[in-house]
């Protein structure tokens, strides 16, 4: 292992030693009582669950102190600041300093705690993570995977970039697909998963030029990724079964996001609307009660609470902004499940294999070229 | 007017005479069955359609001997050839000749008829569509549009491009929003339509530079293109109520339609199994049918069939290609309106418009420069 001790303590194996998480506690729509409340809820699940929390040390020794089972497993450190959602991530780049955000990162930074989870500005949050994690060596631009309800066994797929930078050429995206297999290995326990990169059609024709670049990078590399790559894939296939990762780049990822979000949200407004129209169908609708609670529950966004960001030093959770206890407990179930299982090293050291290899190629394509045309030996 | 007289004929306005649509029989999942009775469930609703029907003359003669309302308004052009749907569009601008989908786009070229349909395959549709019709004089990229079913009081918008083209640049989106404004008001009767652009966040300094370029020509164009500018939207407002026009390059469109078709689909499975669940589940469901048949009809791809291929000399309605006698009803519908407002050269004059106002304006800012610096005079 060559990885920094600092991360090791951080990323502890299971049954190990307690894993800490850094909880930037501010920031959300809803203030910090549903995250405090959301770690309490999944501390009484998990014992060898420790949290460092970031703000206002008053308020937050308060909420704490309701809690018994958080007592002697989560130390509060002080923040006045808060990055509020209406803030420029350039704003908060250069006067972040001295915020829960900020500080929730230098936890992690510094070795103290494996990953960070925040409810608060996803761009800001990005911004800061990037000055202050720094990328991993060889990463180009790091993205934001999601996970997505889906046909899969698993019940969700992951997708990624969905809106970490609007744009990724073919390395970033072969870079993208080896963080998302390494995702969907340690956060879904998909092995080995399948990737698919998305394009308007799945004959290897189609698309931009980028693509189809992309397209010859993953699938060479499929091997040596312990992934298996599918080739393309179309939008229908995002929550479908033919891929477990879906890889594009970040604008047309938050387009489809926010396009399925929309359509899901319009489908359960005209579905409460179809079961208001008359008497008999609002007594249809008591009765269809469980059925749509267990709809529900299968496409409720909480239940899949994260975006994660990936090619940092360091892992980011990205919880949604209006997150209840119950949401910010799914973030932190998968802060724990990515943290216990050593996820940053495994992405750090495949990106590292396939620079490698791409470099080995280089240099047998070069000493090729060489013996074949007689130059430029 | 300045149009041709020929397409005067075939646009003729309402009662003025029989609108003619020329229906490409073949070519569909379902063969020419379900079209000729899409075309007949029409032509009893609507007294002033007629049709020119392409495909082998024996085959359609027997259809239509069986539908009386399509005696004396329905005319046959044999035609042997048939596009399948894994045809290459390459091929088939090659070697369509003599295809009913040839056939189909003549007529509308001979100004025999305003508006062809085809369910057939959408590549080869749009390759022979380019190369038969060709494109409106000043138009780079034509567009293909289609209804989403969303919150607005008209219950569908408009988005556009959905893969006519992977490519858009500035002045290609800014065209698309004057091609999905018309379709707006001409085929949802929505005057001034609302238009907006889809960028990954409302924000003016977000997304892409061409993105940007777009936003301020269609901006600055809206008063002489009838139509509000909304600026940027999101994917969640493709089915939301911030606008009637969603305009997008046509791999965003294309990932987007798909996206939300997909999700539609999922929820609908999860739908069905959550009410499978228990006996009393079961029971709730019948009690429910009527209400899930409304959501059923709501979002109903069938009702919305047809995508609209614009900026052409000529308009084409591509049906799905597994269309039924309702969903080719739906597709004919929505031709019959579009041919009767005289929709393409409505399309024609507001491209030309918007080149004239752009060609002024470089006149402006060249005299302009030339006052301000001194030079160029």
């Amino acid at each position: 292992m060559t990885a920094p001790t600092r991360q090791t303590a951080a990323e502890a194996g299971p049954g190990d030693r307690r894993v800490v998480l850094s909880i930037d506690a501010m920031g959300g729509d809803r203030g910090p009582g549903p995250v405090v409340a959301g770690c309490d809820r999944s501390a009484r699940k998990n014992p060898d669950l420790g949290f460092i929390l970031h703000g206002p040390e008053d308020e937050l020794r308060a909420l704490v102190a309701k809690r018994k089972t958080l007592r002697g497993r989560c130390e509060i450190r002080n923040a006045e600041g808060v990055v509020a959602m209406t803030d420029k991530p350039s704003q908060v780049m250069r006067r972040g300093k001295g915020t829960s955000m900020w500080s929730a990162l230098e936890s992690v930074r510094d070795g103290e705690a494996a990953v960070a989870v925040s409810c608060g500005n996803t761009g800001a949050l990005m911004a800061l993570s990037m000055v202050r994690l720094r990328k991993l060596p060889g990463v180009n631009r790091p993205a934001i995977g999601v996970l997505w309800p889906s046909r899969n066994k698993q019940g969700f797929n992951v997708m990624l970039d969905v809106g970490a930078d609007v744009r990724a050429d073919a390395h970033d995206l072969f870079q993208y697909a080896l963080m998302g297999a390494s995702y969907a290995r340690n956060g879904l326990h998909v092995d080995p998963p399948r990737i698919g990169l998305l394009n308007v059609g799945t004959e290897e024709h189609k698309g931009r030029q980028e693509l189809r670049e992309a397209h010859d990078l993953i699938r060479n590399h499929a091997q040596n990724g312990r992934y298996e790559f599918v080739g393309f894939v179309e939008g229908g296939d995002i929550p479908g079964n033919r891929a477990d990762v879906i890889v594009t780049d970040g604008f047309t990822g938050n387009v489809a996001l926010k396009t399925g979000e929309g359509t899901a949200s319009l489908i359960g407004d005209f579905l409460k609307e179809a079961f208001k129209y008359t008497p008999l169908s609002r007594l249809a609708a008591l009765l269809a009660l469980p059925s749509l609670r267990r709809l529900q529950k299968r496409i409720d966004p909480r239940r899949v609470n994260g975006g994660v960001f990936l090619g940092l030093n360091g892992t980011v959770v990205k919880s949604h902004g209006s997150a209840d206890a119950m949401a910010v407990s799914a973030a932190v179930k998968l802060a724990f499940k990515l943290a216990n299982a050593g996820f940053n090293q495994k992405v750090a050291a495949h990106i590292a294999a396939a620079a490698q290899v791409a470099e080995q190629a280089r240099e047998d394509n070069a000493q090729g070229d060489g013996a074949t045309t007689g130059e430029h030996i």
